[in-house]
C-alpha cells in the first residue's frame, strides 16, 4: 500500500475525510509514533537509529523534499507527504495512523526536536487526547552540520535563534538577538531570509554590529548535505551582501572567534593553560 | 599495530618523546585528521559517516571512556587513549600521527564541534604550522540527545552554556546566564556540576529563578546512551534537590514550556494559527 508517487511530493495528498473516519475506529489498537530527525539530509549523516526506525515503520509522513532524502529506505511503507506550511496536517495524519495501530515515522530534517515536528506532534496529541507511545530519534541539527563545514565556530557557549516571525512575535526575537549579542554568545540563525522576508536578517546584522566589530567572522552554510551545498566565510560588515536563503544557517562569531587557515574557530578558552595541564 | 589494552584506557599512554621524534620526519607525506562526533555514545545514535570514518582510519585518538563506545569498530587501528583533562596531549598526538601520513580519527562524544575536540585541534594546527587536511564529522550533541528523552523542550530558540569555569571566566558565564534568563530563552546547561564544583549550578538556578517562576519545568538527563542513563523531570524550585553530575545536561524551560502527558514541551508558537493554516 504505497500512496506515494512523483506528483505526491509537491502536493498535499492527505485525505482528511478518510483520516477522520479512521479516528473513530482506532481505540483498541494503538501503534507508535517515532519523531525522526534525519540530520542535514545526506545518507551518511543519518544516525543508525533513524535509518532502522524508518525501515521498520509502516507509515512514513513528511514534507516532500525530506521524503526524497530517505528514498533509499522506502520499500513497502505507506508514504504520506504534504507541502510547506502543512505541518499540522502532517502531524494529524501521523497521529491518526498511529492511533489506527500503525508504527509511524514522522520525519524532520536536522533534529526533530529543534524547529522540527516533535513538539507539535506532542502538543497535538495532548490537546486531542491521543495517548500513544512516542519517541524522539535525535539527529544532527542544522547548526552543527553548518559549523562542521565552517570549522569550529560553536566550540563554546552559543544560541540558536530563528528569524522567522511566523510562530514567534518579531519583538520577542529582537529581544533575544539583543541579549545574545550583548552577552557575547556565538549565534546560529535559523530561517534567516526568504524571498518575502528580507528585513529580519538586516535587523539582526544591525543588532550584532552594535555590539561586535565589522570584522567579526560570519559563516553561511546553505543546503548542507545536498548537491547545492554552499559554504561562505565572510564577516559582519559584508554579511548582507551574501546570498542567504531559507536553506541557509548563518553563524555569527563572538569577540574571540577568528579565522585560522580558512577555518572559522571560536577558541576553546585559555589555550595556553590547557596546553600546560 | 595495536597499542591499546585494558590498562591503557585509564592511563595516559602517549609517548611524548616518540611523538616529537616523528614530527621531524613527517614533512613529505601528510595524512588527514577527522574530528569525529560520536553522539551520546550508543551505537544506534552514531551517524553512518562517523562509523565509516572510524573504520577507515589508521589511528584512533580519544579519551578512554569514549574509545570504549566504539569498541565494535576497532579492528587493527592503532588506538591512543589518555585521561580526562589531557585534551592537549590527545590533540598533539593526533596531529603528529596525521603529519606522519596517517588517517587519524580524533573522537569526541556528542558533536566534535560543540565543547568537543575540533576547535582545539584546529587552533593547535594553526599555531604550530601543521598544514594537514581536516574534516569535522558532526554528531548528535548532548543537548539534543537529552531533549529527545525529555520530550521536545528545545523546539524554539535556545542557548547552550557550560557551567565549567576551567576555560571561561565565571563572570562571563554569569553574564551569559543572566542575558539568556532575561530573554526567555530555553537553556541547556553543559557540565552543570562536578564533585568539586557545586556553587555554579546553585548560582545558575538563582539567576533563572529571578526571571522565571519556580514551577518552570526543568529536565535533567544523565549518562544518556549508557546503561546508567537517567532522566528526571522536575522544576526550577526543586532543581537543586536532584542528582546532577558531570555526565548530566540540565535543560531549563522558558515561560511557555509545559509538561504534557509527562513530556517536557516548549510549544511551537501559535498552535491555533498553525492549526488553521
Amino acid at each position: 500500500m504505497r500512496t506515494r508517487g512523483p506528483t505526491c511530493r509537491t502536493e498535499d495528498v492527505i485525505n482528511t475525510s478518510e483520516n477522520s473516519l479512521q479516528r473513530h475506529h482506532h481505540s483498541h489498537r494503538a501503534g507508535k509514533l517515532s519523531l525522526v530527525g534525519l540530520g542535514p539530509g545526506s545518507i551518511a549523516d543519518r544516525t543508525a537509529r533513524a535509518t532502522e526506525t524508518i525501515c521498520a515503520s509502516e507509515v512514513i509522513v513528511g514534507y516532500g523534499p525530506y521524503v526524497d532524502c530517505i528514498d533509499d529506505l522506502i520499500t513497502n511503507q505507506q508514504v504520506i507527504t504534504s507541502g510547506m506550511m502543512k505541518e499540522s496536517e502532517r502531524c494529524r495524519a501521523a497521529l491518526d495512523a498511529a492511533m489506527a495501530g500503525k508504527h509511524v515515522a514522522l520525519i524532520s530534517s536536522g533534529d526533530a526536536g529543534m524547529y522540527g515536528m516533535a513538539g507539535l506532534a506532542m502538543e497535538m496529541a495532548a490537546a486531542e487526547g491521543d495517548h500513544i507511545p512516542m519517541e524522539v530519534i535525535p539527529g544532527v541539527t542544522a547548526a552543527n552540520s553548518a559549523a562542521a563545514l565552517l570549522g569550529a565556530p560553536l566550540m563554546l557557549d552559543s544560541a540558536s535563534i530563528s528569524l522567522s516571525d511566523l510562530l514567534v512575535p518579531w519583538d520577542t526575537i529582537v529581544t533575544r538577538l539583543k541579549a545574545v549579542a550583548a552577552a557575547d554568545l556565538v549565534v546560529s540563525l535559523y530561517n534567516p531570509r526568504s524571498k518575502k522576508r528580507v528585513m529580519q536578517l538586516e535587523e539582526a546584522a544591525r543588532i550584532f554590529r552594535a555590539c561586535r566589530p565589522g570584522t567579526t567572522p560570519v559563516g553561511i552554510a546553505t543546503a548542507v548535505g545536498s548537491p547545492e551545498e554552499q559554504v561562505v566565510l565572510t564577516d559582519l560588515e559584508h554579511l548582507l551582501e551574501q546570498e542567504v536563503g531559507m536553506r541557509s544557517v548563518v553563524i555569527i562569531g563572538n569577540s574571540t572567534t577568528c579565522v585560522l587557515d580558512g577555518r572559522m574557530i571560536t577558541p576553546r578558552g585559555y589555550y595556553g593553560s590547557v596546553n600546560s595541564v
